[in-house]
């Protein structure tokens, strides 16, 4: 099972893909969709969802796996950040994936053990649990962490 | 020139299509795209923008106005308000549309001549400028209201 885990922003979106099907996860790709700041924003949505779109076409995945967004603080970037979400569900649907949405303390409990964990944190952990060579970046971390996710609920114990 | 007006929303999104090549703009269509709210939001945003894809493929407009969103109280509104005002940005540049968009209180400054009109002012303007035999629905109002916004900023002096 291959699952595609996507950290969506109106800037950077992160993006990682891992293969479930064998006994521990293994990494299989990561890294970022960018969006060009001085483009107006319809054209960086574009950009996510063909980014997106491409992902897909080319690793197949059977699930997207994506935070859940609760209590923004600020409502004018809950809003873009709403936008580059929808686009990525979109997508998903589109391609007839299953939307998996994990809770951002469900995501560095199950990766870091702490609900509250710091950002270096979980980029520390998703690089030892998937062996990787180097930390990844941030915002592919945390898609890879969403990733990680929905293989350790969806096949309980299989991870940690 | 037609005009595409979009009133996105995670239930009911409204639009509008006008006809803004002669002197005055004319009436196309309007109406709402329902989501089905049983269903995951991924589908219901794969709805919306299927919806606007068929208005797009259907009226062929070269632009698509919509509502601009500032500083909305609720942030998780904010956020599923966004998640569909993506898909729609998202559709409308991949068709190579000219995204348009307008603040709530110019748009009612267009139409109904006072920046904080009622709902029920817009839809009656609405009519009254497009001739409609009856009052359009609320949100199909608000997408009509859009697309007279930009066929008038356009061509400064020919709606009002």
């Amino acid at each position: 099972m291959i699952i595609l885990g996507i950290d969506p922003g109106s800037r950077i979106t992160g993006y990682g893909v891992i293969d479930a099907s064998g006994r521990r996860p293994q990494y299989v790709d990561s890294g970022c969709i960018r969006m060009k700041t001085d483009e107006p924003m319809a054209n960086r949505l574009l950009t996510i969802f063909q980014g997106v779109d491409q992902l897909i076409a080319l690793y197949r995945p059977e699930v997207l796996s994506i935070e859940e967004v609760f209590l923004h603080k600020n409502p004018q970037s809950a809003l873009k950040l709403g936008q580059a979400r929808g686009v990525v569900m979109c997508a998903a649907a589109m391609a007839e994936l299953i939307v998996a949405e994990y809770a951002a303390t469900r995501i560095k409990q199950t990766v870091v053990g702490r609900g509250h964990a710091a950002k270096e944190q979980v980029q520390h952990m998703v690089q030892s649990l998937l062996k990787l060579n180097r930390k990844p970046q941030a915002d592919a971390a945390d898609a890879l962490a969403a990733a990680l996710t929905h293989a350790f609920h969806s096949k309980l114990g299989g991870l940690v």
